[in-house]
């Protein structure tokens, strides 16, 4: 088993393969959301059980991985911090603008980024009305060409950079966001949940956009998009682009 | 330079270098805040550029970092889906009680895990009225032995599992927390911020702890502990615990 090559890069430097078993080890666990046995992942890696052991005696000193005492490995509260550090000063200007447009327009508001195909949440504030609330945890990553966010970050991107086999119906949904400043959407990503979201464009930084999710509102898509975009427009302020 | 040896492990089984340095680049760069070049994170490696290069390589091509056009090396957004997958179920059922204590109280409320000698912050809710609320965002780490959350996950642990060189005064106030129920703490992990925190003891998994910060509050510390054992309560029956 060898580490997939990284695409349009020079076959002449490979990717470290124990590297990339360790980090399989790393998405296996989240993967599966409980703990697996040391024999589990070494079947899931393809590997003897040895190497898998030291994999996750590593991971472990570092903290990434736990052991619980009947043998079974989940990851550990150390990747916490880590994901802390992504975009940390955007999530840090970001945070106050979701919390306050999670209250006003009483829906869930999230920050979400471009991760090659994927549109990944970065931080999320619920509302304070909790009991109508959709929740969209950090962390959560759907395909970026489906939803309300995946099309708002797809605007910022050239099309020969989007996902292959892109059709046309969202060629035609992705340039008219680009005209109206905010795309929404309704089922698509989660069954029966509406959302609205903008793009959020950073100078030197892959897109984000900023997003709410909700069942239903009296409140005009049009409206919650000038709504989003204004603060779209404090935070690239707060971050001096 | 070889990976730190695991504490209390035998030396037949040795980490693996090339996974453990990999995970320091993840490291440094969670440290650092901002991207850094190939050539710093070498020389923070203390390993050649084409070393540094191959693994900054392999974590790209799992998207845990990007490369800026500039050269510059940052996390990438898949960091957060993995951290998603830090005790998923325990994550899950906390968020609705935080939510609901935060907007009761009016305070930012959080869920704390033990790692290893530190005090991990997994999910964190502000309340409703942003403006006065103190801000602990999730992947905060700190010593357990300071402030309120940390003193609550040791009334968890035997003492001699408690971070080496821990003074008879904390040994003391552990022994009031778990007398009472709940810690308390006032200027040690944040300057002038209160926090009050409980236990949360779930069968088979390290130490957690509920906890809220404020400034200033009309409401008791002994109010607000039995308002977060309630909490407690009810996510240990949610998880049938």
């Amino acid at each position: 088993m060898t580490a997939e090559p990284a695409r349009g890069r020079p076959a002449s430097a490979p990717a470290s393969q124990t590297l990339s078993r360790g980090i399989r080890v790393l998405e296996l666990l989240a993967d599966a959301g409980e703990p697996l046995t040391i024999d589990e992942l070494a079947e899931r890696l393809g590997v003897h059980r040895s190497i898998a052991y030291r994999l996750v005696r590593t991971l472990e000193d570092h903290g990434l991985v736990t052991r619980d005492p009947t043998g079974g490995v989940a990851l550990g509260a150390r990747m916490a911090s880590l994901a802390a550090g992504v975009a940390p000063d955007l999530q840090a200007e970001a945070l106050p603008e979701l919390t306050t447009v999670a209250n006003e327009l009483g829906m869930t508001c999230f920050l979400a980024v471009l991760d090659h195909d994927e549109c990944v949440i970065l931080a999320s504030v619920e509302p304070r009305h909790a009991v109508a609330s959709v929740a969209q945890r950090p962390g959560t990553r759907h395909p970026v060409s489906v939803g309300a966010p995946g099309k708002a970050l797809l605007t910022a991107l050239p099309e020969s950079e989007w996902p292959s086999g892109a059709s046309a119906q969202l060629t035609a949904e992705v340039a008219a966001v680009g005209a109206r400043g905010y795309a929404q959407s309704h089922d698509e990503v989660i069954p029966s949940v509406k959302s609205v979201a903008v793009p959020l464009r950073l100078r030197g930084r892959s897109p984000a956009a900023i997003a709410v999710v909700y069942v239903a509102s009296g409140t005009e898509p049009a409206t919650i998009g000038a709504r989003l975009a204004a603060s779209a427009t404090s935070i690239r302020e707060a971050l001096g682009d």
